[in-house]
């Protein structure tokens, strides 16, 4: 079983509430592939860096056991840059600055020792992207898709092309029902779900996350942080965690599509805790077990002990 | 054990996308009481209507078993009449029409023989009100309160001396944010605790509810509805599915407060099925019972089956 992540690697400048960095490793991809490394090695990563990406970033990867052979570097210009500043409630952000570089191009190609890949990961680039990465890969047991509203709005045909080819769409709700046209979730859900990724996951923030299989609803909670420090990161974290853990166990039941969507809940709700990806290289197995736990005892609802009839 | 319920008896004219009715049963005490009805008999009710209120209405709490003995019948004027417009996704409304008629001078009185009610649930009326009826009575195990930006914005002392006398407190999300003067639900619930309630719980409608106890955190999800139909009276209705499994379990556990939220959600579920208050007469036990299986298992998180250490 290995697992291969498509998408950016960057360098993100971050401002929140609490603090401020300039320049701090970034990017779907690293975001990913950091995360799924807790639960199956080695990854497979697929990106393009420019010209003054740090060899200690480098180094960063590779300590995690990260493969990097489908990891471009284009000298010809620098790597993808995103700046941000994040309001007082942490729930909207403003765009201070965008600069593609290298990533502009980018033209996914896959080794050959990665097409045998069983979970592919499609982190959020154009679908059109996403469709190549596919065309290189042979039949991977599960196809993991990120996508968001700028390519709803602006790439529906090329959307609709990966849509078919996949197997998880993990979205948020507002895209949801940008995508479906529909505002009921639920409708919703039956509308994408018919567009061909069997499974569906609508992320919903700071209320959790809903899995939609077939004829299952799961409604997992969202861990109630009290310190959110920075949530840049944290969807492509869940998808991180959901693929890791499905790459480690091999089940693909209702069941374990829950604990996919708890691991990936719990990797989101460290990876806020710090900037940028840096909880994502301190954490142990027993904090990501424990708190596997905690979300289970925030939920559980106790038997009804009057079954009032 | 008894409950007592002391809220708004109103005419409600109520447009939904789905259809409208010019004047249907409403008000805070009778979703109340009319939901925990089904839980525990009899429910003694306070409030008051003008000389338009129809016998055939009466004959509704009657049948419920609901004592009417503290219904004011003030035939100086009309009974307090609400028109509201849902809009297309159903989360906002506009309200068209408020007459106040004989509840504008509501003054709640209580019967003797309601003074030693167990459990008082203090639906959305003026805080200064809600603490007049707790002078009223003989030291109830529990005192469940609501409220309302309004009164949060306007009668914020009266509401904290409210609040200082009661258990529960059960508002929604932008509510608790606007009493605590914090964005972080955590921390909101944190200092609206310190204000009086040891229980709080937080309403976030399509997102489900949050219980907040001493060290004690539960999630509960919302019922992916496909149809709702007419939103009105849901919180009041998970006031009184709360209120009601309480005084039918007489247990104030931590296990038995999630039990509660869960009928309190499970009866707000099926309240939105139909107008106003109509499926609240037509429930049977099998489906409420049906109905909180139904919660467990679509939050039910499986074990862990590799504790990654």
């Amino acid at each position: 079983m290995s697992i291969l992540v498509v998408g950016s690697v960057a360098y993100d400048g971050i401002e929140t509430p609490f603090g401020k960095v300039d320049r701090i490793l970034g990017g779907s991809a690293t975001f990913i592939s950091l995360t799924s490394s807790y639960f199956h090695q080695p990854l497979k990563l697929v990106g393009v860096v420019g010209n003054d990406f740090a060899d200690g970033d480098l180094n960063r990867f590779k300590d995690k056991n990260i493969d990097l052979e489908g990891l471009q570097i284009d000298n010809s210009g620098k790597t993808f840059f995103w700046q941000g500043k994040y309001h007082f409630d942490l729930n909207n952000r403003d765009t201070l600055d965008t600069q593609l570089n290298v990533f502009e191009h980018f033209n996914p190609v896959i080794p050959e020792s990665y097409q045998d890949s069983r979970i592919v990961c499609l982190g959020n680039i154009a679908p059109a992207l996403q469709s190549k990465v596919l065309d290189q890969v042979q039949k991977p047991d599960l196809v993991i898709l990120d996508t968001m509203n700028f390519w709803i709005e602006g790439a529906r045909n090329d959307l609709a092309e990966a849509l078919k080819r996949s197997d998880v769409l993990i979205i948020n709700d507002s895209e949801a029902r940008e995508l479906s046209n529909e505002p009921n979730l639920v409708k919703a859900a039956d509308a994408i779900r018919a567009m061909g990724p069997d499974v569906l996951i609508i992320k919903k923030g700071e209320h959790g996350a809903l899995l939609f299989t077939d004829g299952n609803i799961f409604s997992a909670p969202a861990y109630p942080i009290i310190d959110i420090f920075d949530p840049t990161g944290a969807g492509d974290t869940f998808l991180g965690g959901f693929a890791g853990w499905l790459a480690r166990s091999g089940d693909y039941s209702n069941d374990n599509f829950r604990r996919a969507v708890v691991y990936g809940s719990a990797m989101a709700s460290f990876c806020v805790e710090k900037f940028g990806p840096e909880r994502l290289f301190d954490l142990t197995a027993k904090e990501i077990s424990e708190r596997y736990a905690e979300f289970r005892s925030l939920s559980a609802i106790p038997v009804q002990i009057d079954e009032l009839i």
